[in-house]
């Protein structure tokens, strides 16, 4: 039988680098031959990408916020039990594109829902599931939107102002700041190589590399 | 200030004749002068009802049970604080063509998942609004699924078996029991006549005409 795999969760505002920081981690577990699924949420799987759509889509009925909160675990539901827990049984390494975490800064500390309610469903969809590690990648929130924005036409959260995602920031980093043991924050506003780097030397470190 | 409406809503099994019903009476509360809004469970908004799409469409991806519950109460927790509160608020009476008692039922009841975990939701969504009054339409499971079946083809829901239906049916008549001032229970294996008279009797009876 397969040892467990790791699951492990990156983290932070619009723009601070994931996607690449992710695709670097899973760049430097391969080389050392550990066996990586590659996800992201809301999505990862055809059900619950079809639920991002509906959560993404700007559109002009106003979303109530339990119905948002709602579909963002439901998603997450597909994605973990039919997706996720299958592969860490067989011994995969999760590498996934923001989770629950992402509930408590976005409709947590973004929209104001209480962090109660949020738990509550954390439990209902995950039981005692949660991520080995948490990668936070923490820059300024001027920084990331302009990166952001950058990259073309905004969802129905990035259009969302500045405030709205320097609550956001600050739900992340308190916390990270409650479990340091489980959330390694990096400093994603410097170069590039700076950041990659710091990555790569954590996935090096877990892997035993 | 309007006086708050009446929120009534119609269960039963597939093919028990709701949506027949439904429009007998609100005919007859109009009639009576009563400010009637018609709704229907999983839908009753455009997200709700691009929710609804979702939850009934045949797919090659098992959808998690936990997923189903979670999308019933998003598309709930849409209807319910975007329509039906605010209908209720102005006077109106609403007439919904399902609603948590179908949750018990199918995913309850049908599907087997905990009744504590659907009224933890129950609960979420909706606080403490519940329906005023819950008219049970009955009829043994073979005599609605051939009405059902004669109305061309199956959605995900009716694909299921008999013993499926049968457990719906039971859970409905228990929770009709256990609250019986909340329930009518309408015995629909009879001449539409029959049960239609019996509708607006109830209705007329609770218009005061």
């Amino acid at each position: 039988m397969n040892q467990r795999g790791l699951f492990i969760t990156f983290e932070g505002t619009e723009g601070v680098g994931k996607s690449t920081q992710l695709a670097n981690a899973a760049s430097t577990l391969r080389s050392a031959g550990v066996d990586v699924l590659v996800t992201r949420e809301p999505g990862g799987t055809p059900m619950a990408e079809a639920i991002r759509e509906l959560l993404l889509a700007p559109r002009d009925e106003a979303v109530h916020e339990t119905t948002e909160l709602l579909l963002m675990f439901a998603a997450r539901a597909q994605h973990l039990h039919t997706r996720i827990l299958p592969a860490l049984d067989r011994g995969q390494w999760v590498l996934c594109d923001r989770f629950t975490d992402a509930t408590f800064a976005y409709q947590g500390g973004g929209r104001g829902v209480s962090s109660e309610r949020i738990a509550l469903l954390e439990t209902l969809v995950q039981g005692s599931v949660r991520p080995d590690h948490v990668i936070l990648l923490d820059a300024p929130v001027e920084t990331g939107m302009a990166r952001a924005r950058n990259r073309g036409e905004l969802d129905r959260f990035e259009q969302e102002d500045l405030a709205f995602f320097q609550r956001i920031r600050d739900t992340y980093r308190q916390r990270a700041a409650d479990a340091p043991d489980r959330y390694q924050v990096i400093d994603a506003n410097r170069p590039l190589e700076q950041v990659s780097s710091d990555v790569s030397g954590f996935f090096s470190r877990i892997a035993g590399i």
